[in-house]
Order: structure tokens, then sequence, then C-alpha cells
């Protein structure tokens, strides 16, 4: 039998493998898409430390290699269900169906897309779903961001640091986030808000050059930009577990920065978990502790041999 | 003034710098010791997510330069005193006094040591304070530890996972740890305890080979090894900032996940914060963390201009 099996191969996952080898244990990552998860399709990734600039897809690949030298098996199986019998966990995927003693969820989150055509495509150049990662390559720059909850008011406040001009397109006339960020934001007179409009094209060949959206009058308006930050939420998909963890209301699962669900030994690392920041250092941070903590509670099991 | 004033640059003082600075904050470093902290004294680094092997002093020192590149300002100062008049911090150092909007304290901590001649020496060529770091280099070979509490049980217990044989050392005939813990060590056939002894001397040229203890009966016995793990306790060192922040029975600072203190607009980030796991990683994610929340305070606090 498997010692750990880890469900996602992301940063977090990937970080709870290499904890757990480095202790003696046997790992099996359990990946429905990409290695390496959301890093995998950044850029350019300029807030890890030590590293100054790297790409998001050189990282995973990095963290990959350093994880099969030390022996983690993969399979590219989506699960569907983890059930959890005496003290055997039973992982069933599309394909198989696994054993092992502890289980780390690591699923991550999906960013909302808006679905305009060439939005994927410009991921990296010029789209953005993530301001606290990207917002610095446009400093100096007048930006525009799209959303109105708590994610876009902070994304924003952030920009105007540092940005001349923050253009915040919102689907109504008002906000639905923090007051004191709603507060904070109309302090800021570098942010300027573009009320009951909605996004409907993006412009530029290679990179972005700018959006098209709908004002409240029907018309089609062009703005030129050269970045969009898209903040209009975020997917986590942890249904097929809630047979043995809590979700919160947004469908995140429960769990405090020891990463213990409800279900002894069954962990959970990085964006899929309840907590405020989310960022490829708190994913590796929740992997370190999710990896360790599964070990302990297999050594502390005693069933291993 | 400067927005937010980091006491220790550590990798968790240096990564909140570096969250800090791409938000567009200014940053003032203090250190009283070594740029890096405890991973700087550290050679080799394979847990580290995407850096396959490094040198801690070379982790430090891209870290600093990143932040640098940033606009980071560093002096060498020890902080005696902070304190907070209205919305306004008041750092009071050995040589000099500044002022800032939010203050981080990633002071660190340090692990005890035994005081024996060359043990600093053999720091990364045998000697080890962490065995979750370092334990992995010596797979398959048989080591020796000192300790007697919880991380003396936890390494203990990590160490027997791969390696052949683990001994160790306690000053007393008995455990000061959790009884699980305890139970668990009593199961492990390949630990072996040396119950009241004492550790004398190290022995080697350039790397350990061996260490002398003093057994019950006072005899000077020899012991050949080639790695020492010493588990004997960490000291935080956080007495300077008591008027402003909590400390719990062992003197680290107490705050959550969010690295909030009783203070608004003070952070506690890295070792020196209540917690259960200390790596380089959980340290990276306390600097992400405090570094965002005090732009955040900073922002909704509406004085910086």
């Amino acid at each position: 039998m498997i010692d750990i099996i880890i469900v996602g191969a992301g940063a977090a996952g990937m970080t709870a493998a290499l904890y757990a080898l480095r202790s003696g244990k046997s790992v099996l990552l359990l990946e429905q898409e990409t290695i390496g998860g959301q890093v995998a399709i950044s850029p350019r990734v300029e807030n890890f430390p030590s590293l100054k600039q790297i790409k998001g897809s050189e990282f995973a690949n990095n963290l990959f290699e350093q994880i099969t030298a030390l022996g983690a098996e993969l399979e590219l199986e989506k699960v569907i269900e983890i059930k959890k019998d005496g003290e055997i966990f039973t992982v069933v995927t599309d394909y198989n169906t696994h054993q092992a003693k502890a289980v780390i969820i690591a699923a991550g989150v999906k960013h909302k897309h808006l679905g305009l055509p060439k939005e994927t495509d410009f991921v990296g150049h010029g789209v953005s779903y993530c301001a606290v990662c990207d917002g610095a390559f446009f400093k100096g720059k007048e930006v525009a961001l799209v959303g109105d909850a708590n994610s876009a008011l902070q994304y924003s406040l952030l920009l105007s640091n540092y940005c001349p001009k923050v253009h915040m397109f919102t689907l109504f006339d008002k906000f639905f986030g923090d007051e004191s960020l709603v507060k904070a934001l109309k302090s800021k007179e570098n942010i300027i808000v573009y009320p009951d409009t909605q996004i409907v094209g993006l412009i530029g060949e290679n990179e972005l050059e700018g959006i098209t959206y709908k004002n409240k009058n029907g018309e089609i308006c062009e703005h030129r930009t050269e970045a969009l930050f898209i903040a209009i939420g975020q997917l986590p998909d942890n249904k097929s577990f809630v047979n043995l963890v809590d979700l919160d209301k947004e469908g995140y699962i429960i769990a405090g920065e020891d990463c213990a669900t409800k279900t002894q030994g069954l962990y959970v690392a990085g964006d899929c978990r309840t907590k405020k920041i989310r960022q490829l250092t708190t994913a590796s941070s929740d992997g370190a502790i999710a990896g360790l903590a599964a070990c302990a509670y297999i050594t502390n099991l005693g069933i291993q041999k």
C-alpha cells in the first residue's frame, strides 16, 4: 500500500510530496490536468523568494523533477471519490482504485474567466487573474480591471499605489465587498469606476491592446489598455470530498493552518483550503505542513512496517 | 516616513519586504546579525520547492538582491524597543530611531547549542539542528541525536524511517514529550536510547566522525557517527516587544495564520511566531501574508499620500 496519496500536483501538492518523500514515505500524486496547477500557466513569477524571475512552467518542471528524483509517482487520473474504511483510505479515480494510509487534498481552484475570445491566449500578455502576482509588471502604466467584490476592490487599491490610473469596470452600479475597502477605494482619485458596464471583447494581436465594453445605454465603447485584471471570482471544486470534509459556503475545504480536516489522516493544502491569501508561498507552506502532518499521522498510527 | 519597517532580514522578513515592495510600499529592514537568518548558515537546502539544491547563503543572497532591486533599504541595527503613538510606530535601535506606518517583526529564533568545541564548525559537516531539513542527507546511515523533548522525539521517529539505526542520547532516564510520541518511539526497534548521558566532545577534522559522551557512571565513551542531530530546544528573543505583543510561555509571539498581533498595524512573521512547523516554506508564507496585511492596513488607514 502507498503511504500517502496526494490529490493534485500543483505547488501545494508537489511540496507536500517533497516533504513526505524526504521523510521516507511513498507518495502517489493524482492529477487531472496540468502538472504545476495554476503556476504552470503563469508566464512570469517574480514573487517567490530567491527566484528573481522564473517562468511558471519552469517552476513547475523543476519541482516535478525534484520530487520524481526522490521517487514520487504520478498518475494522470481524476479523483471521483475518497472513502475511509477503518484506517485505510480508498481513492477512486476515473481509471483506477488506489489505497493509502493518509491522503492530502491539494486540488486548487480555478479563476473564473470572462469567456471572451482570445482571453486565454492573452494570459501573460496583458490579461491576468492576480494583481498581487502580476500588478508590478505594469508599474507606471494605466491598467483596467473588471470585478466588483473584495478581490476586485483589493486589486484596485493595490494597483492604485503604483499605476497612474486604474480603470475599474463593474457590472452594476455598486460594489459587493467590505465597506472599509469601498471607502478606501472612494478616497483614491486615480481609480476610475465604470459602473453598469460589461466587457465584450479583447483587442490586440499577440499582446492585449484594449478592450471593448457595453455601457448602460447598450453602446459599444473602446478602451485602450495594455493590462486587464480579471477579478470576478474563483471556483474551488471540492464536491467529490464532502463525505469526509466540511466546505464553507464558497466551497473551500474548512481547515486551519495545521491543514487538518475533520477526518483523521486526511489533510488539505493550498488554494482549495479556507484561507485569506492564496499565493505560491502560502501553497508551498501548506504543502510542507500537510506533508509533515501526514507523515506524523502515519507514524503515530503504527500501521506502517 | 517609511511605510513598513521589518525587524529581521531572514527568509520571513525578506519575503515580507518582497511583497510590500511589489505593492508599492517603502520598506526598511533592520537586521542585527546575518542577512538571511538561519538559512544563511545552512550549507545545503533541498526542501524548497523548485530549488533542487542550493546553498543557504546563496538562497539568502538571491532574496536579498531580489528585494534591493525593488528598493529595499537595510540597516544593520539591533532593535531595542518599538513604540506606537497614535498611528505612528517608532522603532528605537542601538544606533537610531525610525518611524513607520506599520511594523513586521520577523526576528527568528536560535537553536540552542551544546556549547562544545568545533560545534559551529561542524554545522553542515555532520552537525545539524534540524532533522526535517537535513535528515535525508543521511539516508541509509546510522545517526546520533541528542535531546529528550518533542522535537527530539519527532526527529528520532523521522530519522528511523530511513536510517538503519538512530542512537538517541538523553540527559535523564525519561522523555519530556507527548506520550503518543514516546509510545511510537518505544515501538521502533532501530531507535537505541542512551539514557543518563551527556555529550562532552565532537571528534573529527573537517567532518564529524564521532562523539564522546559521559555515561551514568561518569565514564567517557566514544561513539562513531557521521551525523549528530542536536534537538535541545530553540530560543526566541522577543522580550523587547512585550509592550505591544503577547508572548506564549516559551517566548514566541502569539498570532495566528493571519500574522496579526494584538496591536493594529504590527505583524509577526516566521519562526518567532507561535506555530507548529518552522521551515523555510512556512517562513516565506508568513512573510507574504504579513507583507500584504501591512499594505492593506496602511491603505485602510488612509494616512499614506
